[in-house]
Parts: C-alpha cells; sequence; structure tokens
C-alpha cells in the first residue's frame, strides 16, 4: 500500500524570519491532497517539493489568524491561471467567509471554477468530510480566536481475497466483492468456508492529527488517541511558558506530554516562535518526555507507511 | 550625496515560478523606503534583503490585480507584530480599497498604528504626493484594469555655500539659508557678491519611473522623459507580440522604445512571463534598439548616483 504523505510547507508562527513560513501542510492520500492551513508563500514551497497545486482538492483552515490564511488569495487566482475546473472546497471557521468572500469577488471574477465554503463547527469533534477512502474530524482547540485541528483516518481498506481459495473451492467472480466485504462461502456440497480463510487482513488503517494553533489542552489527547503521526504546535520551550499561556500556545514539554497520554506513533513538533533560534534544544525537550519525536522543517516529507 | 537605490523584491507576473517572485520593489531615497507594489512573499524579499519593513513610509500600488497586491495583507499585520506606531500611507486606484478594509477590520484589529488610503487618479498625470525631497507623479498606464505607473522626482537640492567666500566677505551665519535659497550678497561697502560666486550646485536631482502593468504606449516617454533609470514592464519577446497586445503587456522591443523615446539613463525590464526560460534573449533583444539595459532579478539593488 501506497504511504500517506505529509509534506510541510510552513512551520513558523506569525512573525517571518528567514528560517520558517507560516504554517501550511499538503496531506497525500491515495493520490489525494488535503491542504491544512494556508501560510504566505504556499505557493513557492508547494512548486520546491513538485506538488501540483491542481490535485489540491480541499483545504481545510485551524483558524482565521493571517500566519494561517494569506496563502488563500493567491493560491485560489493560481490556480485560475493554471486552467482549474473542478471545484474547491475550502473547510474552516464561520470567520473566514467575509475575506474569502472579497478575495472572490475582487480578484476572482469570471474563474472557471467553483470555490465552496463550508464553515467548521469549532466547538465539535464531529466528522466535517469524508469521501471513499478518507474521513476527516474537528479537534476543538484553544486559542485566541475560534480554532480547530483536524483528525484525518484512512477507512479501513477491504481484505485481500486469497486467489488459492477462490480456485480450490470454485467461487464465481461474482461473489468476490460480497467476500471482501465480509461474506462466508458454502460450497456445492454444504462445506462452510468462512470469511477468515478466504482473505487475508489488509493492513491497518492510518490516521495523521494537526493539532495547531492551541494551549495545551490535556483533553485533545483523548481526540487524537493512537494515531500514526501528530503535529502538535510548540511555539515555545517550557522556559517560556508563561508566554506561552499567555499567548494561548504550547509549550515543547506540553506537546510531547499530549503525545505520550495519546500514545501516538510519532511526533512531530513546529510552529515556532519568531524568537526560538535553537529548535535542538526544544527537539531535546519534548524527548525527554516522548521519545519518537521530530522537527518541522519547511520541504520535510513524512511517510506514514 | 547618498545614492538612491532601487532594490528589485519580485520582478515576476501573475502565474509563480521558482525563478521569480511576484511585483514588488522599494525604492530607498535619502533614508526613506517607498514600496512600490507589494507581491506575495515581500517580507521574506525583504528580510533576505536586510530591508526593515518598519521604514517603509508610503507604499504605491500601480493596478489592482493580486499578483501586484497580495503581499499587503502579512506585510501590514507584520508591521503591527514588530511594534509599528507611525502611519502607513498606500497609494493606490480606488478598487484596491475594498479589500484593504476588510484586511484591516478581520486581521487587524487594535493594532497600534494607522493605515490610511489615498485614491490614485490613474488617468491623470499628477502630483499624488510630496515630501521635502521627494515629489511622486502618476503616470497613466494602460492595462486590462485601471493603472498608473510611478515617477518618483527628488526636489533639486540646495547648492552648497563656499566657506571660504562667507569667511572672505564676513558674511553673518544667519544669511546662509538666504543665500543657499538663491539669495545674493552686499559687503559693507556696497560690492555686490552675486550668489553663483558664493556656491557650488548641488548635483542634479535624480529621478526613477515604474511602468507596470502596461500595453506599449507612446505617450508614457514624454511622461518619463529624461530620467536616470527607468523599469519598464516587458512581460514578453516581440515574437511574442500577439499575445502581448492580447493581454495588454509590452515585448521587451517595445519597452526598449519607450527607453529610446524618453533618452533615459538606464532601462531596467521586468514582469517576466512564467514561459519565458530565456532572459537573456530579451534582454539582447531590448539591448538593439537601446544600449543601456538590464534585467531585474530578485535581490538586485541599483544605485542612482
Amino acid at each position: 500500500m501506497e504511504p500517506i504523505s505529509l509534506h510541510i510547507l510552513g512551520c513558523g508562527s506569525a512573525k517571518p524570519t528567514l528560517r520558517h513560513l507560516p504554517s501550511a501542510q499538503i496531506l497525500e492520500l491515495r493520490g489525494k491532497y488535503y491542504m491544512i492551513d494556508c501560510g504566505e508563500g504556499v505557493q513557492t514551497t508547494m512548486q520546491k517539493s513538485a506538488l501540483s497545486m491542481l490535485k489540491v482538492g480541499h483545504i481545510f483552515i485551524s483558524h482565521n489568524h493571517g500566519d494561517h490564511v494569506f496563502g488563500l488569495p493567491g493560491l485560489i487566482s493560481t490556480m485560475a491561471l493554471l486552467g482549474r475546473t473542478a471545484q474547491l472546497h475550502i473547510h474552516g471557521p464561520q470567520e473566514l467567509e467575509e475575506f474569502l468572500n472579497i478575495v472572490l469577488k475582487v480578484y476572482c471574477e469570471g474563474i472557471d471554477y467553483e470555490v465552496l465554503f463550508h464553515p467548521v463547527r469549532t466547538r465539535e469533534h464531529y466528522l466535517i468530510y469524508e469521501d471513499r477512502s478518507t474521513e476527516v474530524w474537528s479537534i476543538p482547540l484553544e486559542h485566541r480566536v475560534p480554532c480547530a485541528g483536524f483528525l484525518f483516518r484512512e477507512k479501513q481498506p477491504l481484505p485481500h481475497i486469497r486467489r488459492e481459495m477462490i480456485e480450490a473451492f470454485n467461487i464465481p467472480v461474482s461473489q468476490i466483492n460480497n467476500i471482501k466485504a465480509g461474506a462466508s462461502w458454502t460450497t456445492e456440497d454444504g462445506t462452510f468456508i468462512p470469511h477468515e480463510r478466504l482473505t487475508t487482513p489488509a493492513a491497518p488503517a492510518r490516521s495523521y492529527a494537526y493539532c495547531s494553533d492551541t494551549r495545551y489542552a490535556p483533553k485533545v489527547a483523548e481526540m487524537v488517541k493512537g494515531v500514526n503521526l501528530l503535529y502538535h504546535e510548540a511555539t515555545f520551550p517550557h522556559e517560556m511558558l508563561l508566554q506561552a499561556k499567555k499567548t494561548m500556545h504550547t509549550t515543547a514539554h506540553e506537546a510531547a506530554l499530549v503525545a505520550k497520554e495519546a500514545n501516538v506513533g510519532k511526533l512531530i513538533i513546529g510552529h515556532y516562535s519568531a524568537r526560538i533560534k535553537d529548535e535542538e534544544s526544544m527537539l531535546k525537550e519534548a524527548k525527554s518526555v516522548f521519545t519518537n519525536v521530530i522537527l518541522a522543517q519547511e520541504g520535510l516529507k513524512i511517510d506514514i507507511i
């Protein structure tokens, strides 16, 4: 099975630096690109990572702060210039709609595709979108404005048919989909062959959770329990805890506590404050709580296998 | 006298490439930064060129297309984060105001500085702004939407006082400003000393003109006559003349015709189409008409001495 790939396009916070760009990611899942937040400069980083803008069908915006949305006007315009005709869906807090409407009205008159806005109820943990292969759930976060993270869950793939069993029991091709979907089989002589003998299980469904921006919110751990990969903001090191509390952000130590409590496969931290010069010490701080953690960096691609 | 410096921050056109960013420039004149157009990514290029965002007092926007304005929301927000208190003046076509108002209302509530919008009448050639040292004139251009270029004229500096003359004729210090401003002097014994003997002329006032976006408009030459430096868009090579006419852009050949007709000191071409891979051949094309021409490039600084 193809890996799910997370592409980090920006992992700085609001004040720009030459080290980082504002928040933006692409989750690549079964050939589809789901964009998560859309900071300024996202088009350049997508081009550097050879990611086609036209493959983005859905954009999920966590909250309506500039460093998470100011890449939208340019991206929407460029998609039109590239000849897009497919609908583009934008999910985000209601507060985003006014800006989006003006961008569409003033700069996108007569474009050849539709942009559809879907408000996200940021205080509820619910299924906000699903397609054949994926579910996307909101994760209520605690920031200075309404804010939700996103949990991407691959739907459980169907089991694989064991060809040799199909042949051995002379099962007609017309029955294969039923068996994949869970059916067993009874042969002409009345022998019952259970589903489990006819199939091998598919790889377990994979999952990714994005939590930014938020103050340390222990209840988040329940919602992201057991995900393969968790991106959690860690704007400050723990020695700047007061600053984190004041601005409603998380420290590296606290992000690792969430990862540990949720027992995730791997933690990736980002959304670094412009004041942080030494990210390695934040990594060390997080590792003292939860071992499997890495630092986000623009251009980084992480595969979930 | 300090040079006037033009900093190229972006010289691509609307469709982004990895070679160029959308339009943005800083003109540095007697310690002040005048920004001209404000494409997405401008904060990063300013940081790379070590240009302080807080030194920008006035922004001049040629027209309301996304590739000339989508850097504004981020720049305005960042200036607030950097603690700006000084007013910021934005000059541009009336069409820009609606977007600007939403940006200020939605993303800049409670910032500590004022943003003042000054509409530019894009069909008139008139003085739109002046301060102690500089005049800024509009240059009506011909594009698909209302559009004006900008002519920056340094005010003629006052002549230098010849100290030896002041001493020789015992002229009181209180008279020096009068003499600089043009007065002559009559000594106690009635000898008339003309202004020209008491002073040496200052260096001639310098000028810069920015013309983007526009179709080839020969009348522009009159308005930019004799400027030291002309930036003129050259979106296409002349072999794509039909494309240029259709989109209301200029070819490198035509940009050089304007420079030649206006007898400018130096021409710099930019606003390259994303389809152009070979800018050197555009340079060659322009040079066959007007010798002193260079190619714009992000990070390039050109001094007017």
